[in-house]
């Protein structure tokens, strides 16, 4: 192995090392990025240290913190993401990286943030810091597709889950739904829930199956619960209307609804957001997204049913599809996962890159992003 | 390892060479079974064989040909299926082996024809030879499964293939469904068509999509084409019915239809056999199957479309079902892959075993079976 080429294998080493670290903050920092920091010295990792909680110190401020006065002079920090130039929340990390004399930083994302994006990197290099931008990049980007997705597009980053059969459905016709798919499944749909900035779900979904759209299959924070009901026909003793912190229970409507009926919502806690209306009567998601990420909504798992999935796929507003499908077989007259797609040229389907598969007792996942070969 | 299991694991590895030379008899010698025999002596093969084609030797006596007087004596014969104690198109296994002078059978699976099914065992005992039967005993009953439901159900062996979108559809609302699955799965298809005996599919694949139903993209012979068609509609310009050897198209339909239609595709060549109909007035399928049989077809692979899946489905005359899924989306008003089930309830769904998967390119295939411990 020549020099180089052990000192990047050692780069990507310390920045995987950094990535863990930046994990820890999943579900707590939203809408700002997961951030993992360390210093390193002579081989030696000093000191390790992620962004906690939205609001708190940034991870090389965090970092800095733990180490000694002068034990970072001549260290080499690894952080998954560019560090701030600008005074936000927190102080710039820029300026206290050069004051604190590390010697060399490597990133492994530039921030898209306008205010950032290869500014930070800039003040460093001209402070004589030596910087290297761009080791594990993908596995960086991945893990703060949210926060990317939220920054760039002005929307939230949108995850689509659809649980269904193998024949694509995910209900009988007469509603009946559980359980199509295991009970691990549904746990590992409960812990993407906790990562999750919000849940949204059409009302059909709430008057057929009346769901929690909490988490009480694994460890972690509830989402907000959105609700897309164009009409305003929920059910005033739905069970989602009923949690204790009603004001994380939000409904997407449209003008011209049942306004008494709006203020008995709002008066039990819940919010309601009119959004505008799609030609066809539906609430214009891309209104609502755009409402939810001024909000700060950075993130949310949609869970169906098919004609909110259409409609989303229609518009192009989304980011990642999880097809969980379970070995069982419905019929054509059972509920479909996806709506209609008033498609005429198969060529015009949306056609996806499988990037994971992976097996929940007898379920097979299927983890499906845009095919940047396609016409996704 | 003890010399028992020593002993085993020679069994297993001589089994296993049997099993490979049974294989190359697939696509030949329906509606027999694919037998493969070695000859074995001091560890050493002696020699191999294997049924050839439908009406030639059995493995066991080409295997004896092989061998130079005495040479048999004292040696192993390794055979996936229990030898032939009756008289059929060739003379009785046992005889040969039995006066060859072998020591010792060892057999994978017994033979559940009537005529056999352990009586060629005992004769072999009998005459002093010591026989051993189940080793490699499923891979040997995986691999004739339609020769053993054939033979015990006396119905041809029936493989289920649908070629869908991930949201579970064959085509679009227009009919447009080429193509949805890439050329690797296709090529795929054409392989399976070489070694079953037929295809068939609905007379509405042919009015949609006109398909040859021969082999094109790999190396074998052509199966028989079935076409299910009730009221006969099938247009008489179709291409499934220009083949050169007409005689190898079936039409199966109802009574009633147009005789003159049916005097005129007789006339051809092709032939249409007169089911029993259902109570919806299709194909009764029971019938159907059962007049196939007759007709020594020991193996079908259904093509489609979601009416016959969902007949086959509900009537329980299936055995293996593979779903090709391309990782595409078409919308709930495409063509279902399977049709109505009309379940009322999801516990009787049925439920499958994913006793495989495996990847063409881009598709995900899901090879299926009965899940012994559901309801299926």
């Amino acid at each position: 192995m020549t020099e180089k080429r052990r000192k990047l294998a050692e780069d990507e080493k310390f920045m995987q090392f950094a990535l863990r670290m930046a994990v820890k903050g999943a579900g707590c920092v939203s809408p700002n990025p997961m951030v993992g920091a360390i210093a390193v010295k002579d081989g030696k990792v000093l000191a390790k240290a992620y962004h906690k909680r939205f609001g708190d110190m940034h991870a090389e401020t965090s970092l800095l913190s733990k180490l000694a006065p002068q034990q970072a002079n001549g260290a080499t920090i690894y952080v998954n993401l560019e560090p701030c130039c600008h005074h936000g929340k927190t102080a710039p990390c820029t300026s206290a990286l050069i004051s604190a004399g590390v010697k060399r930083v490597v990133i492994a994302q530039q921030d898209p943030n306008p205010l950032v994006n290869g500014k930070g990197m800039e003040q460093l290099r001209n402070a004589g810091i030596d910087v290297l931008c761009g080791v594990c990049e993908s596995e960086a980007r991945r893990l703060n597709a949210p926060f990317n997705t939220f920054i760039t597009a002005g929307r939230p980053w949108i995850l689509l889950k659809v649980a269904q059969s193998i024949d694509g459905r995910i209900a009988l016709a007469n509603g009946q739904s559980r359980w199509i798919t295991g009970e691990s499944s549904r746990t590992e749909v409960h812990r993407i829930r906790t990562r999750l900035d919000a849940v949204l779900v059409g009302v059909q979904t709430i008057i057929d199956d009346d769901p929690e759209l909490n988490v009480r299959l694994a460890k972690g924070r509830n989402p907000i619960r959105v609700i897309a009901d164009s009409r305003l026909r929920i059910p005033e003793s739905s069970r989602v209307l009923a949690h204790k912190d009603k004001k994380r229970t939000w409904i997407l409507t449209t003008d011209g609804v049942d306004d008494k009926k709006i203020g008995r919502l709002k008066k039990a806690g819940v919010s309601v957001i009119v959004c505008a209306a799609a030609p066809n009567g539906r609430v214009d998601f891309n209104d609502a997204l755009r409402r939810l990420a001024e909000l700060n909504v950075a993130s949310i798992l949609v869970e169906g049913g098919g004609t909110i999935h259409a409609a989303l796929l229609s518009e192009n507003l989304w980011d990642e599809l999880i097809v969980a499908i379970a070995p069982i077989i419905i019929g054509s007259e059972g509920r479909p996962g996806i709506g209609e797609l008033n498609l005429t040229l198969l060529e015009n389907a949306p056609r996806f890159k499988v990037h994971k598969t992976e097996q929940f007792e007898e379920d097979y996942w299927f983890y499906l992003e845009r095919n940047v070969y396609g016409n996704c």
